[in-house]
């Protein structure tokens, strides 16, 4: 069989949350899916492939999935760090977006967070934000696997200035990107239940359901917004999300730091996802997602960086350490999320989360051809005694090589599907412009 | 004037504690000292150099200062990780330590952790393990600026069978290593006050008092610690110290997590340092140290890795962004540790701790060349509004060139001071008998 590409020579971590490393072991793509994994002795003497890789010395396992982020972002990284939640977003995030969004600045900006990501080893990215047309042919030419979520929000919008209109705006946008890509799959992203009305939740939701698409939603961020719902609606934020039937498996809580009693029975009989930002939820002060108890109870939780203006990278292997690191601490519990429930979280429980399961999240012939080659042969990697290590010594530019639907898209730190330099050149102009008015 | 080295077209973060950057920026370097900080348009049209480095488009800073780290340790990253406390240190570390323990791992293992710091922009560490004698070979044959700190503790240690030994090995490393490379400070590390009876600490105390080096101390690292020392001692670890007459301003004490009344004011009237050791402390669950009381009251904090079994690495830009947003978290409070005072604690305060204010920290004239060229141009670090992005976006591999003492001993990630291949094949081979015995 001729392959289109073969890795030889790997250490296979097949499936990271079991934490099992084979050694000495060749894997073959074909058509973008991998169609062999074996031991090198295994193989033939001279195997057929277009493009062989040698991963000698290196460890090879699936890309990391990132189940929440604003790409275009990025714009806003490092713009106004140290400051109290409501400054930071009244006074500089909601200006900045307000005078700088439009359709251009998401296309460069998410094409920024693109390169980001395929260099920190990120292969799918949950995106969610305005404009979301373009951060999709942003992610299409990157050749990044997404789930684009376009935003809705009762307020003047970037592309949507009349809010009657976001609901329109958003069934064009379904309409627009289902079924048009083969690594892109739309989805609807309300931005929070205490900036959309019961009646824009029901309605985006409706669409959702009947396209059959992922439906996201802040939720229970901070305790502000719980206190400001319960006066308003006498129930905590995942209770309304239940009252309003909008909780079933495609749906997508974000956040879920200030979770009440009931709340998780809620989240758990529904099937509806969780998505933890530990990294944003720390810099912005705004509390602990009960985590352990979310598992314990059996909810899905998968792993995102939120948005560069509050991270401020998109660095997962950053974020797995620190989610590790935060509950021990908070628990005083040195065995809380341990490394391998991480690694687990990243990959496969976040293909599960975004629809993808049994395509992405590990390696198993038939699976989709995402994956990572990581070089574990340097200083801060050494000993490599077991995967544990890529949590809480890894980061993102470990990675040499990101194939991604059997496409290599990164070689040895070079990134090969787009024009970095441009992109880069581009972002820097528009961040100019947010400086002028600082 | 003809320079030993120039770097020009910097961008300058002279003062790290101050955010301030000056553009088109060159530094002169002459004899291992900053003898010139300036303007590009002030240079020479043809400046004479025998080196020169064009930094253009690159951030230059001072190099960072690790306040505590037991370099030897990196034989056991990872080793077992997510364990209870008592497992891990009892099981694993210990017996591990037992048998494996020699002048040639500590060799070794230093020698790799100097790797590791160097190439992560680190050029001052503190150094505290036993047979301290091979760590400082090994540190001064990297090039690195180090504070050696003998370990003593009250039980049969590496290099020293008998505890009742533990003094003169001491006082016999100290007269070694006293004034006999510029780069290197010998200094004490007393384990813990639960480790070492009150006339070890005294003594050991007077040892450091006479030569006029630091005395580091693990100190109130967890509550059990705390509950300990009450029983035995009807007093806190802090005030234990006091009683004893051991706080002034070169005695260092690790980790303070769990502080009482009393013990802040005892150590800002001592003058005695902390030094604070976050992502251990997350990490092996202990607690979170009282960072802003601290620092509200006056007392010095520097910033360290602690060794690579509870880390699991020596990143220092990565234990910067851990600090910022676990405090932030922890006080629900966004402008806690703002990232200023991050900067400002991993250079000049550091600088302060070891003794060495005046010599390191930041980027003057006089000041010896330690210094970091970083490459701000990539994604993670676009745009680049200001130097807050170091410490939430930044990790060590964005360090392209270290300067130490104004050699250049790593350059565009080469490591240039020591053969870095020999050194990994050592600590595998090492690594190899760790895992013979799990």
């Amino acid at each position: 069989m001729n392959h289109d590409l073969l890795i030889t020579n790997a250490t296979l971590l097949a499936n990271p949350a079991d934490g099992h490393l084979q050694m000495a072991t060749y894997l073959a793509v074909k058509d973008g899916a991998i169609v062999g994994i074996g031991a090198m002795a295994d193989l033939d003497a001279q195997p057929e492939a277009d493009h062989i890789i040698n991963a000698a010395g290196n460890l090879v396992m699936p890309g990391l999935i990132n189940c929440h982020n604003h790409g275009a972002m990025t714009l806003f990284r490092g713009l106004a760090d140290d400051l109290p939640l409501m400054t930071w977003l009244n006074e500089h995030i909601f200006p900045a977006e307000a005078r700088l969004v439009d359709a251009e600045m998401v296309y460069w900006c998410s094409k920024l967070a693109a390169a980001e990501m395929i260099l920190d080893g990120t292969t799918t990215v949950a995106d969610a934000y305005f404009h979301e047309d373009a951060a999709a042919k942003a992610f299409c030419e990157a050749g990044l696997r997404a789930v684009v979520a376009q935003g809705i929000i009762d307020f003047p919008a970037p592309g949507v200035p009349d809010p009657k209109q976001n609901i329109t705006a958003a069934a064009n946008f379904l309409a627009t990107w289902q079924g048009k890509n083969s690594l892109l799959t739309p989805a609807l992203f309300c931005h929070s239940p205490y900036t959309c009305s019961p009646d824009t939740l029901q309605r985006a939701k409706g669409l959702a359901r009947e396209a059959g698409n992922l439906f996201f939603i802040h939720l229970a961020e901070t305790r502000e917004e719980v206190a400001q719902l319960k006066e308003q609606h006498g129930c905590t934020p995942v209770g309304l999300l239940h009252k309003l039937g909008l909780l079933d498996a495609k749906t997508v809580c974000v956040h879920c730091v200030w979770l009440e009693e009931g709340d998780i029975g809620l989240l758990r009989e529904s099937g509806a996802k969780v998505v933890t930002c530990p990294e944003s939820n720390m810099k912005l002060g705004s509390g602990i997602a009960p985590l352990a108890e979310l598992l314990a109870a059996g909810v899905e939780v998968g792993l995102g960086t939120d948005g560069c203006a509050s991270n401020n990278d998109l660095d997962l292997f950053q974020e797995m350490g620190s989610c590790a690191r935060l509950h021990k601490v908070a628990a005083h519990e040195p065995t809380r999320l341990p490394a391998t429930t991480l690694l687990g979280i990243a990959t496969e429980v976040g293909a599960r989360i975004l629809g993808l399961a049994g395509q992405i999240g590990r390696l198993a012939v038939g699976f989709r051809a995402d994956c990572l080659i990581i070089n574990t042969r340097q200083p801060h990697l050494t000993p490599f005694h077991n995967p544990e290590t890529l949590v809480y010594a890894g980061r993102g530019s470990d990675v040499a090589t990101v194939l991604i639907d059997g496409k290599v898209v990164m070689q040895d730190r070079q990134l090969l599907s787009f024009d970095l330099a441009e992109t880069l050149d581009k972002v820097r102009c528009l961040a100019k412009r947010v400086k002028t008015t600082g």
